[in-house]
């Protein structure tokens, strides 16, 4: 994958969790850049979080330092600790001003990170710069089978605009607490309230419409950096150009969101909800994402069951207004329900189950909201991934 | 087990899902009871359940007729034509008033129930009237494994008063949808407000703390019938003799509930949350029932691993008031964190786990607020389960 101008990268192996895989990763820019970053809302925020959260209200930086294999959170003042160090190691090893550095970790709570052994890698990771940012890709991934990567071109004034994503997912989609980690670099010339403004649009499209406001992690993190390196005219909310940035911004982060849920533990299904014609756009995410989390339609979905009736009793204790007798339901096309009742076709049903992709249209003849979750089905797998996720 | 004085009950063979078992059962009082009952607060309710809603008003009634293998929900007109008729049936065959007969159905959502085979039976289960309460608790069973009743006695101004109660789990606790019917009967004399009290209380600290109230079925229902023939001193609220009854009542839901748990489909532990000194009741009660729903908790406790992590990550997204650095954790009496880490007793926490009855102690030092929440594992067979639940 291409990585934008002025950005480098390294991974090295600090073992952390144990040996045997690159797991702590550098993101660097040349040059300051503009950065703007979203977080988990969780009550109970790694020692990272905290740390960046605060970081960013300079809407500038340089370099993030990422480890997996440990998330260090719930790790009282030694994790705040550790983490300071780790941006200091960093700044150090780079000569850059230590707020410039973030830090983000993913893996188990409640273990201090092994710092004797992440301490030494920090400094080699100087030694390993090159602009190989898929090695990030890999390096960031927990219990993900695959790396996460995407990147687009966009003229900007003429200009050739490099950007550039990479995620690690882990964990199924809507989930409980699946650490969500994303990193976006761009050569955009681009003001700090229009980065804002980009990524969340963006966010709010895509990792927000995979996982529930409520139930994100400890340790989400979403973090842009814009290093101006294109040369573009400055990009300012509201313009022209900026819609052509975001937009991309908007599609990267909604196919990095489907690769996330494709990669759902345990998934076999790429799942879409689509809740249409709700009385307003609140009610209809509200109603997808409730079909969406629903254990019994994700193992009936597993199962190749259409069994409707456990879709129409998650919108029915969604909350959202309903009426049941004008709500249409088509799966994949398929009308399976007409004005609340079956139409019979659960056969056919069946058979567009056996897809690897599904669609989920729920049209509630209400209004004129609309929205779309994406998720994935739940499998014996997926159970006995998160049984043995420790041992 | 033994019934109150005055019920009869019954049960046939309709072969409403499939022949080979009792599915339609009767509960018959002798004389016109009062009664009281609670339903499930989904917006999408089956027939069944608007019915009764409207009927309970009155405070009467004589009979309850049950069917499983079909929940006679999202079946529209016809589904609400076909739950008047099992009353009209049932009224004619025991000479009653369609007003004092309820009915209540569970199983799968959205086919029509099978009238012609229903009809013949309802008439046969005047033929078959005798004191096996046991034989209902049977024939109600959906994905349960084991037949569900408990019964006690109680003295009220020096007469035996009979309480019994049956009911039907399936499912998951705190399920998606798995519907829940319970019936109790009892002989006491006791007046209409006095018995609604004595119900909402005891279903708030049973059955309520084993779902959430959003995530019901179509088709929960609690009713109870008092038929006064014990012959005590009417039982007025707020009295001594109340207490007493209701004490009793609650009891005996919350043993039903613990059965419920137990027999969580393909849970191999019953696992209790308990949240003390949160902020107020309100934030305990929705902490532990946020730790008791996340997937992540329950995979883990199945798979032996005490990662108390994830009990901090799901107290942290449940939105409740905590202080990390305040909050103590103990698994079966072991303290695993203190002040917010890790006491580094994971190995013998994980020994903890391997009992089938499993106890979590959060301590958030906060306030005075405290609730319990019963819930169990989740394993691949609940997977199996569901997948294949209509096949």
């Amino acid at each position: 994958m291409k990585a934008p101008k002025g950005f480098l990268f390294s991974t090295v192996e600090a073992a952390i969790k144990r040996p045997g895989r690159k797991d702590l990763a550098l993101i660097y820019s040349e040059k300051q850049s503009v950065m703007s970053g979203m977080f988990t809302t969780n009550n109970v925020k790694a020692a990272p979080v905290k740390l960046d959260m605060k970081r960013i209200k300079s809407g500038k930086g340089q370099a993030i330092i990422v480890n997996s294999g440990n998330a260090n959170a719930c790790t009282g003042e030694q994790g705040m600790k550790d983490a300071l160090e780790m941006t200091a190691l960093t700044a150090k090893a780079f000569g850059l001003k230590q707020g410039d550095v973030y830090v983000c970790s993913t893996g188990v709570i409640g273990t201090p990170l092994p710092m004797e052994r992440i301490r030494p890698k920090i400094t080699e990771l100087a030694d390993n710069l090159d602009i190989a940012v898929d090695d990030v890709a890999a390096a960031i991934m927990t219990t993900d089978t695959f790396p996460k990567n995407i990147s687009k071109i966009i003229k900007i004034n003429g200009k050739t605009v490099n950007v550039a994503g990479i995620c690690k997912g882990a964990g199924m989609i809507c989930p409980n607490m699946a650490t969500m980690l994303c990193f976006i670099m761009t050569d955009a010339n681009i003001d700090k309230k229009a980065l804002d403004a980009a990524l969340k649009s963006a966010v709010r499209k895509s990792f927000n419409r995979i996982t529930i406001d409520g139930d994100m992690s400890t340790n989400d993190t979403v973090l842009i950096m814009a290093n101006g390196t294109a040369g573009n005219d400055l990009i300012k909310a509201g313009s022209k150009e900026f819609d052509v940035f975001a937009k991309a911004l908007s599609g990267m982060t909604y196919e990095l969101s489907k690769m996330i849920v494709t990669d759902g533990e345990g998934a076999t299904k790429l799942v879409e909800i689509e809740i249409k014609n709700a009385k307003n756009d609140n009610d209809a995410e509200k109603g997808a994402l409730a079909v969406a989390n629903s254990l019994l339609v994700k193992t009936a979905i597993y199962g190749n069951d259409a069994n409707w009736g456990r879709i129409m009793a998650a919108l029915g204790y969604s909350g959202i207004g309903i009426k049941e007798e004008k709500a249409d339901i088509f799966l994949n096309g398929l009308k399976i329900v007409g004005k609340g009742m079956g139409t019979g076709r659960d056969k056919e049903a069946n058979e567009k189950l056996k897809n690897k992709e599904i669609k989920i249209v729920v049209d509630l003849h209400l209004g004129k909201g609309a929205a779309k979750v994406l998720t994935c089905d739940l499998t014996e797998e997926y159970v006995k991934i998160n049984a043995e996720y420790r041992t």
